[in-house]
């Protein structure tokens, strides 16, 4: 079987994902964030890509307890119920409600996996559950880390080799695309903690100065979740 | 100062250009054999985006001593005088001449570079002359990574860890972006030869295959060449 990583989003709109599982990875935040709200009894996520879109969609969906989140800039979009801090995804905010969702770079990535068979959302939350289901799917899988405005991210790479070293163990025949292995050389060969590699990306150093510190530390959490989102149309739900 | 990396010329087109000194490199083969072209005497190399484009500023050159040099799917294209070997670019075959040259990636990351104050061709090569005209010149750099139609390739990447490592001494204040940074970790954490790394990634494999395994072999020395190719107008010469 094969791991081919794209290391953004815009990378992975080259790539071939029919007959393959997408496993998309923003780890600050949307994916982190999305987890969440699926652990805390959210009934689904719809990703989507503009503000707009989400307005529609609520609209369209029409449904009891649609509710508004995303970022544009770090910071809520203007009119939307929520922004994109795992916080504000609580059992008591998202529980069996819809979530719209648009942020800059991880709900694009889930419209980049569109030909994939199956997608899954995966952050450090759920990482071990994420890797028991591609280990039992035993098929090729597509890793897309959704960077941060067609720049490479060092947090979503660190996720994603996280991830991969979980599935490729010693004497399995997985083959690997040359973004995987970088991935698996950054994360096994780095010597701090998770929250010191979120905290210290470029991305990280931006949540901070905005004030979204705790959400780094939050979204630093592995395997503190069981939840692995599955899309289901364009519904991510729980699996 | 700054270090800014892009892993892909896909990724380095949204990035601001205009102020920096841009770094092209792609090792398998273009900036090699570039590289390779002006050590061995030739008097520019013209690096344009497609075959038709080649065959045009040969016609508009019109200079005495044009030859086309170039590959699509890692052969030399059908009419052109040179495939992308850096074997076939000696002082007798192009001393003194002009080379038009088309590449898959090498040679469309220099038309990414556009915007840059002074673009130079880097590979494995003359990394430390690179290395020693960025550290003179102490302004902000862009290191353009080709990559491989749209994806990462750890060949490009390591060559700019190991430069990027020659310009970032302890106690310099450059301040490298998460490409950077990634860059750096794996080159520096690295354990094989540069020829292990060359021949193991994906580019290096196909390359191979295709027969061109002494390429490889060339392409992993380290500071065998003293030339810094810059881009003058639309024209890589001698610095």
């Amino acid at each position: 079987m094969n791991v081919d990583l794209s290391a953004t989003w815009q990378e992975a709109s080259r790539v071939t994902l029919r007959g393959r599982i997408a496993v998309v990875i923003d780890v600050l935040r949307a994916t982190s964030t999305i987890v969440t709200a699926i652990q805390s009894g959210a009934r689904e996520v719809i990703p989507v890509e503009t503000p707009e879109d989400a307005r529609l969609a609520a609209q369209e969906t029409g449904a009891d307890g649609v509710v508004l989140g995303g970022e544009r800039g770090g910071l809520k979009i203007e009119g939307f119920d929520f922004g994109n801090s795992p916080y504000e995804f609580t059992p008591h905010s998202v529980g069996g409600k819809t979530v719209v969702m648009t942020t800059t770079n991880g709900t694009r990535a889930f419209a980049a996996a569109r030909e994939a068979d199956i997608t899954f959302a995966a952050a450090l939350l759920n990482i071990g559950s994420v890797a028991n289901v591609l280990l039992h799917e035993g098929r090729d899988v597509a890793v897309i880390c959704a960077g941060t405005e067609g720049r490479v991210s060092l947090d979503d790479l660190y996720c994603a080799g996280a991830l991969i070293e979980r599935i490729v163990t010693p004497g399995s025949d997985w083959v690997l695309n040359d973004g995987a292995k970088l991935a698996v050389h950054w994360y096994g060969s780095n010597t701090g903690t998770s929250f010191d590699v979120l905290a210290s990306c470029a991305h990280g150093r931006r949540l901070a100065e905005l004030g979204f510190h705790r959400d780094v530390e939050f979204c630093s959490g592995v395997d503190t979740v069981t939840e692995v989102p599955v899309l289901k149309g364009r519904s991510l739900v729980s699996r």
